[in-house]
């Protein structure tokens, strides 16, 4: 098992964290990119609803990678991202696959992190809400 | 018919929209780079005017690109990825290729979206009016 | 709908496609990396199995990107690629996403191509006949 | 004229040759994309015709940046690059963008290069046929 430890997330669990996510998208009308990735940030699971931005399949992605990378929200990392804030750049690194606004959270199992799920397509507010309706669905 | 619509932007249409940039950017005197890409964002046609900055062959083709990712102008997407704005550091995503300042349009076949028109030369504000001028001879 | 011609395939679609590519897999008992792609040759879908190779990631999107680049299948591109035969050297291209052995399927509906299915993580010929049970579920 | 000496191809020249590429390939019945660079190896003109390989949008401008590279067609490179012979490998240097076969051709002005043409959506052979009937236009 490459890169993953004992709690990372399944990929019948990233299915499921799918579907709870595309679930809460048709509810607030907005189609997403939806991406799990595992504990070693490598990706998992992704679908593309219908009419989803061509411009967030890497976004998605790259928001459950970033959120794997630094144990955080894309959201919370945004806030200490701004000029004058100390990780102002940070998005850059990595290839530039650092995504600095909402829609990547982390999925956790008890105390131990199982893996993230990023969700681009609408305002970085709706896609870190059903980011978390997907969170909701494994934990 | 790979990655095509039948909405998507045809050859002969796309020739057509860079002639029209092409004689907005000689009233204007700025010589341009003018990129037009399918609904999929894949280039379609491209031209580079005399003396235009060669700098600007990837961003005008970027711009293009950029406005299909999101079906929105390079011009509107500039001013949500101002530092402290909702899509602050959107610019790194997808390669690096997401550009955030004027010069990119969307081409709409009625209410379904065709492709777009990326322009680079002058400055955002010229390259916006010759993208303009383009799609208007798209529609 | 951006990138999507009316022939191209629903997210509903390529989640079937995965799911009876991954009961081959597991008929054969290899774990695979199982990717979808529209017409457009954009993602679409994504599955990792349990203990799939992390290295077949990248090479499951490409097999199918290949695919819906070229409408044929990476086996048959194989053949024209080695030393000698007239695309030797197809691989570097396109950022070095070409991918020049079995695994990469077109999908076709009726005489339209709706895009491709990938599939990395055992053999090229094992590749090739789980992508073959994958497209076997769409036509 | 940053990279441009007095005889590299002009937009108007770069299109014709387009045009004659287009005719050339509508005569053989198959769909083409093809680029026109300057003699800086720089993008001055590109074309897709309807239906042409979304893989060979890259191909043809790289194969016209090749020809500009190193002052040969690609297909002559071609058989300098097989393995065993003096420049195998070469695919892989600047960036990956070097393409060892047919369809990249030199753009003479008397005997000073004016830049390339490069063509892809058939057989190498097609594509090399193609491209020397947009050259032909030229000189």
């Amino acid at each position: 098992m490459a890169g993953e430890s004992r709690a990372t997330v399944m990929l019948e669990e990233a299915q499921s964290i799918i579907q709870a996510a595309q679930q809460k998208a048709q509810e607030i009308g907005q189609p997403m990119n939806i991406a799990v990735v595992d504990n070693g940030r490598q990706l998992k699971a992704f679908a593309r609803m219908e009419d989803a931005w061509l411009g967030s399949i890497d976004i998605a992605i790259d928001k459950a990678f970033t959120s794997a990378s630094f144990l955080l929200s894309t959201q919370d990392l945004g806030e200490m991202a701004q000029p004058g804030q100390p990780l102002f750049g940070i998005n850059t690194t990595n290839d530039g696959r650092i995504v600095i606004f909402g829609g990547g959270v982390l999925l956790m199992r008890g105390d131990e992190v199982a893996g993230a799920v990023g969700v681009s397509g609408g305002t970085p507010d709706q896609d870190h809400e059903v980011a978390e309706a997907g969170a909701a669905a494994f934990s």
